[in-house]
Formats: C-alpha cells, structure tokens, sequence
C-alpha cells in the first residue's frame, strides 16, 4: 500500500465488509496477509471499470462501487468459489468527499452482502477508475473452469440476457424506452447480481461455466474453445424482455454484454436436479437455451440457423 | 477476467515468469486457482501506477513494466514474504503493439527474475494506467508489520536516499544534474530495486519494516504511529550522494518519495547479525540512519534538531 493516503483510507475505508474467513493482518501495512483453511483452494481475479468505458460518465457514486465489486464476485460464481478478501484501487480526479463517502458506503453494503472483507488497497488522483481483485476459496478441486462441456450437455443461463446492454443505449439515447421497462434496464446496467448463490450447484453439476460480461455469444464461445466442443444456442429459448422480443432486437441479449449472468453447462443426467433448483429458487432460475454438440457454433431461429463461428462480443483492443 | 481480450492477453502475457509455487489454473479462465503449501501465509497487496501522476508521460513501456512490478514486490519485501503470483490489469489509450510488445517483455524479464508469475488479468481501453496485485507467502507467523519496533531499536535502510526523486526533479526541468549523476538518478526513478533479497533477514531480526514509496519522514512515521514510538533521524548518517550533500539538498532524500527502500527497526542485540550482513552483502548496505526513543520524532544536524512531527511526505488527496 503507498502510505501516504493513510487518513483517507483510514476514514473511509477502515471497515468494509466482514466475512467468514479471518484476516490476519488487514489495512495499513504494506500488505494484507491471509490464512487459507486447510483444504481450501485459493481463487483470484481482478476487473478495472473506467469511466467512460465501462459506465457512462453520469454513473453515480454508490452504483460504481456496487457494480465494480459485483463484477468481480461474478467471476468467483463462476468459479464455484466463496467470497473471502478483496482489494481496491481507486483513482479519483479530486477529493470530493460526498463522492467518497457515497462510494464507500455503497462498497460496504455490498461486501457485507456477500461476505467479503476489504483488506487493503492504494488510492491515488487521477482519472475516475476502480480496480478490485478478489479472492475467493473452493474446497479443494471442486472448482468449475471453462473446460469440460462435453456434447449433449444442456447450454444454461442464470437470468435475462440483454437488460443491461439495453439500458445503456437508452443512457447513450440509441433507443427510447418506456417506464418500467426503463428503470429495469438501467438497474440491470449499475446493480448486476453476482450469481453467488448458484456456486455449490455449479461445483455440484456444471461441466464448465463462465460469467457473462462480454455477452453470451463471445462467452459461450469461450466455453466452446476450451472444452474444444460446438453449440447450438436456441435464439426463441432465450430469456429477453417483450421489447426485446417485439423489436426482433435479440442482438442485445447475444451480443450486448454486462449481463452478469452465469452461463454453465449441464450433463443432461443431472435434469432432476436442475428441476428441483429453478423450484426452489424462483429468483434465480437456470434457463436451457441450447446444447453442446460435437463441433460448429450454431444460433437457431426456428428453421433459420445462423453460424456463429465469425460472430464477435465487443473486443476491447478490437 | 474480461474475456474478450482474449486473444490480446494470449498474445502478449500467456507466459510471464516461473515461480517455485505451482499454479493449479492460470489464465483464460475467470480466475486464477493457487495452491497454498501448508504452513504458508498469503500476503497481498496492489499498487497503480498512472502515466502523469506516478511516472512522466514520456517513460518507456519497459521502465513502466519494470517499475509496476518492483513497487509491488517492494511491498512484499517489506512484509518479508517470497514472491509467488501475480494478476494485471492494463488499462491504454490504443493498441499500440510495439508498446505492448516492449511492455510485455520487460514485465517478463522483470518476473522471472523475482520467479513470480503471472496468473491472470484484464486490458481494456483507457488512460495508460497499470495496476498489479501480487501474492506473496510467508512461513506461518514470520511476517513483519509496521508495529513492532522499540525504544533502543536501530533505524536502518537499505540503499541511497534520495536520487529517484531528485530524477524526477531533473526530468521535470527543476534542476540540471551533470553525468552521470543524471543517468544514475533518472535509472532510480525508474527501476527501483525491491529490495528481496533482504526478506530473510529481515523475517529473522527485523521488529518492523516499511517500504519508502513516499519518503523517509512520512514513511518511517507509519511505522512509529504502528509501534507507538518515537525516532531520531541523524541526517549526516544518511545514505546520498554527493551533490545532495554539496547541495544542503536532503528533502530529497528526506521526503523526496520513489526510492523504495526498505526502512526497518533492528533490537541492538543484532548489531552482529548486522555487521555479518553487510560485510557479506556489498550490494545491499543496510546503513544506520537514527534510533527508536520513547516519543518524539526528531531530526538531528549536528546540534540542531527539528521536530518533524508535522513534516508531510507526498500528500495523495492533499
């Protein structure tokens, strides 16, 4: 930690978050240091949101600390993996202290919500940008990479694809939408759900998983690639809103990204148990849009297929 | 990890640096997954350098990999912990893949060289901003904190004070240094040492330590706030050269920043351990520069004395 932004940190980020993994050694010292639990694997990301790039300019304080701790948990859900630690780094053009304050209460909210301590981190002046690394644990071997879908696993998706890319262009005036549809679009953009609840049914059943940030069909691409193994999405399959589904806009939900939702794989013997969790949690119900196959990527619009081998999420560097 | 800079990531950073510690899962998936050896902590920290507040605009890529890394390995110096992982977050204005390309092989040097390796990351599109996150391990209990220090105790560093910031002073025109001072100051500012050959010594017989990211004064006071202490610091003993000394010019040794150095506290019982030390290690000299005391926080010239309670290394945040 560069020290000398000791007070600030020390004022507002003393106390963020609690979990059930103990810290030894937390903020202000050159490092954290960590105890990982016997049998426990260590699992560690990290996501930078820039403003401009990854939220509009107008994103407010408390929905940028949300969404940026968020986005990061939503890497360990897709791991299987538990939340434990996190560090931040935060560059800010100035020292605006409302600012400040909203962000680090909104963090605090957020990282008491799933279990998960800040340990330490550097702030610095410079243009508006947070970057989080997390760590999070597994018990050994029981995390869920990107390989292992295997033909004729079931292609799931955790929630609506297409919300969040649809509320930006809204923000950016590309599309005019309607109230509630609005307000959904735009909560679906800043508060994304880190699918952690679905962590032990992934380690229990999924073949592979991924979380979705750059949009499903550049994603499950990834899967694809991994597993070495192909695809056919279900475009009719795919859970949209009615604008979505009235405008033909489809493109949003395969392409748009910022979802967040957890993409996985299902071996088709594991169907009961898929049953039983979209049962049992009605808030986060797993959705079947497509197949793994042996090879080729396929969309399917009824007797319409696509091939989407050459299709491409947003590339950053594109 | 964002994916969509897959194929970015694939090309420039699949295969940085070689550690002692394995590595389960690396990059290309949505995390990284490390195993911790039984009786091992973790230590993390994460450090960001911003092109025009941490480094001049027109630094190298190469100084800038270099430089990302060794502030971040400084800080695990400091904790005494051994290298083992490392994650990346590059945010550039553009893909300039020359840039990429020196960037990517001097980060490579620079972690086989300190055998830490890079387990995963994220680019994206931005103001040129580097932030590193690195793991370290330490034998459980053998860290060492910024507390810890005692009354009696040696106040040692580990290198010359000073150049790093007077190099910054001469590139930004505040004052004309000769060669090859010039060269000397200038190779300081931006490829400080992490000082980690000193982690065992220091993990053995140090009772606190610090890396001097923001100077002498502001840094050594952390250590004296953490230890609930005070300090003599005899400015004729400090480590300069010699225009610093010609010049009367000790703030920039004092609270000039950058040198990155370590500053610990040794219990006077070691002074032989000290000696053996730097008669053994010409290349690392920890020089005595003061004295742990009950209160107070003093600097002495000669007769003089300047209480240097309210002195402020470099404020972030002001």
């Amino acid at each position: 930690m560069r020290s000398n932004e000791f007070s600030l940190i020390e004022r507002f980020f003393a106390d963020i978050g609690r979990g059930e993994f103990p810290v030894r050694l937390s903020q202000g010292d050159d490092a954290a240091v960590l105890d990982v639990p016997p049998g426990m694997q260590v699992v560690m990301s990290i996501d930078t949101l820039i403003s401009g790039v990854h939220f509009p300019e107008q994103t407010s304080a408390a929905d940028i600390a949300y969404k940026a701790l968020a986005v990061n948990l939503s890497d360990l859900a897709a791991m299987a993996a538990k939340p434990a630690w996190f560090l931040l780094s935060l560059s800010l053009p100035d020292d605006d202290e409302d600012w400040l304050e909203e962000f680090s209460k909104s963090l605090g909210q957020m990282s008491q919500r799933h279990q998960i301590e800040l340990v330490g981190g550097d702030t610095c002046r410079g243009p508006l940008s947070v970057t989080i690394q997390v760590t999070g644990l597994v018990p050994e071997g029981q995390y869920v990479t990107r390989a292992g879908a295997q033909a004729g696993d079931r292609v799931l998706v955790s929630g609506v694809l297409g919300n969040a890319s649809l509320g930006l262009a809204h923000l950016q005036q590309r599309v005019h939408l309607p109230e509630p549809l609005r307000e959904l679009c735009v909560t679906a953009l800043n508060r994304p759900k880190p699918r952690l609840d679905l962590s032990d049914f992934i380690a229990q059943f999924a073949s592979a998983a991924i979380d979705l940030s750059d949009g499903l069909v550049g994603d499950l691409a990834h899967i694809l690639r991994s597993s070495r193994v192909g695809a056919t999405i279900n475009q009719f399959a795919l859970p949209v809103n009615d604008w979505i589904r009235k405008n033909d806009a489809f493109d949003y939900a395969l392409t748009g990204g910022d979802d967040y939702e957890i993409c996985c794989t299902l071996p088709s013997k594991y169907q009961d148990h898929l049953d039983d969790w979209n049962q049992a949690h009605p808030e986060c119900q797993l959705i079947e849009i497509g197949e793994i196959i042996k090879s080729d990527y396929t969309l399917m619009k009824g007797n319409h297929s696509t091939d989407l081998k050459h299709w491409q999420g947003y590339q950053h560097f594109g």
